[in-house]
């Protein structure tokens, strides 16, 4: 069976750390089930938060837009746990209804696409290599 | 060994009607590999082309955050023809070299987070059901 | 609706037979869902049960390693039945939680250089040739 | 670097003696690359060629369709090297330019639902349940 | 939480158009989830409906071949509502259990020889390229 | 065109510490491609970097191990550049041909095996859950 979530109150200091520092940068009261599951290795917890906290900074893309990508890439890979997340975060983020249907469409046409150019063994254009 | 492109000289008009369009729509004076591979099934060329045209047109989505989407599929599924081809058209729509170093950060990460959701068996937070 | 499990007491002979050898191989008073969904084709049944069993036998690698990379595969492709069944095995032959956090933690790490790879286009080292 | 590919002069009885059965099977002159790389771990070797055997074997389906399947697996994953051996096994079993198109297209469709599938979380009708 | 199904009764006129010309070319009473949720985007509902039907469509494979490439596919990629939704459609095409079990055995053995050659790093035969 | 390399005498003095840290870390002349390319951005070179360095440092499993999970990975993946690399990372921290053979079977045979349990659709035992 799986190893059941860590809630806060059973926390050890280094994973409320890190659950603080979450609940403060987004303003929850709570931490999703992610970090929860990920809190049985502090280690990769602390990193992996620290990473996203850098990535998905605003920086030369807005944060919509990173969690616009961050849902596609889910959507493409079939990880049901991350589309459910990153649809409610690019929603927070203020993602329309319209920009959704955008997103999926766009996924789903390149994933088409990225089949046809491999079963059609097509070569990079001189331009682009 | 692969079938080889159809060059305008040597297509059909169903596919050279799909070529001056391209040439037209994207303001080049030739199409890529990509079109030139699937003129050998007029039918899937037209239908990509038509498909493609709708999608990527401005929308409730601006083109440059489409072609940062496509790309970002395209790299994540490991289509080297696609991440060629795409991060041009990226960087034709405006991509900067700090946006593109940010696009892949996000895919990356997405990448590792879905196999951390995956291994961990992550259940669904209510929130998202 | 998907086809039904086969239990032993409605399995053919040749099916039994299998069924009995996996059950004799790891010392178990029943088989898995998967071998009773895979009776459906007993000779595909027959062929996966035979070649696991030469695969996963201790050789160059002990059992405890295959069992921790077949893991890491199936975390990878996003398996949810792979995932929960080998975790199982690999616990079965000694995994401790540290070490399934760290194949997690190179698992996910493994998938995100990897995008990052096809990214950023990097060409083979001369040295990796 | 990689291995390289074990030659039939070269090769030990039990590796000969696989070559011998591809060949004679299939009526070529020499084994694939896959084949020749592949050798390196001899019980990989035969298991991977009797397998291959047993499935490919005319049986509910014909062999061109069985083919068309590996192609399309081959296509929808990227692999390069099966994508150009399988075509040319297709073509063997007599695959037509316009059923390579057909399977193209089907693939790519194949791909680009499965997104919008997942991306807009579609739960499994009842009836399929 | 995802968005719901927007069934006949509450669909616009385009909705509705599609729907009846679901129905109407697979004599069906109803149309599946699939097409319920991608009504929210009525503009990918009508091409990706008409793409299909074009695409799926008798031609140099009749439908059964087409349904079980699909499934294939699908299976590849682990799409959970697809696997269902096309092996209902491939038995409605007349797959029999055998043809099942042959599709399943194919596409089992691509993936794993696609990823033996990746790992041995294969190069492409002459006669291939 | 893809960004070209950049090489140590040109790498500004942040891209230059972690080429240093690498080179001191792993004892050797030079950095591999992927960060002379990954350099293009400092941010994500260093937290790469650092990130690796935790992941793949001797734990609760040895470095030959870790690295043998991350080629299975890459293997799954189709990523060129990271199977020529950790192959040879692997090579360095002691895998032989053997091993090598080994990890190869079990990543082509869970390949196989997570499609069979996704298309028989077969339910997670109580046991796993």
């Amino acid at each position: 069976m799986p190893l059941p979530p860590i809630e806060y109150a059973d926390a050890s200091a280094p994973v409320r750390a890190v659950y603080d520092d979450i609940k403060k940068s987004r303003n929850v009261p709570d931490v999703n089930h992610f970090w929860k599951y990920l809190a049985h290795d502090p280690a990769t917890l602390k990193r992996t938060w620290e990473s996203i906290k850098q990535i998905m900074a605003p920086g030369a893309l807005d944060p919509l837009t990173k969690e616009m990508i961050y849902l596609a890439v889910s959507v493409s890979n079939g990880c049901a746990y991350c589309i459910a997340s990153h649809t409610a975060a690019a929603r927070k983020a203020g993602m329309t209804d319209a920009q959704f249907a955008e997103v999926m469409a766009v996924t789903g046409m390149a994933n088409e696409t990225n089949r046809l150019a491999n079963g059609y063994r097509v070569p990079i254009d001189k331009a682009f290599e």
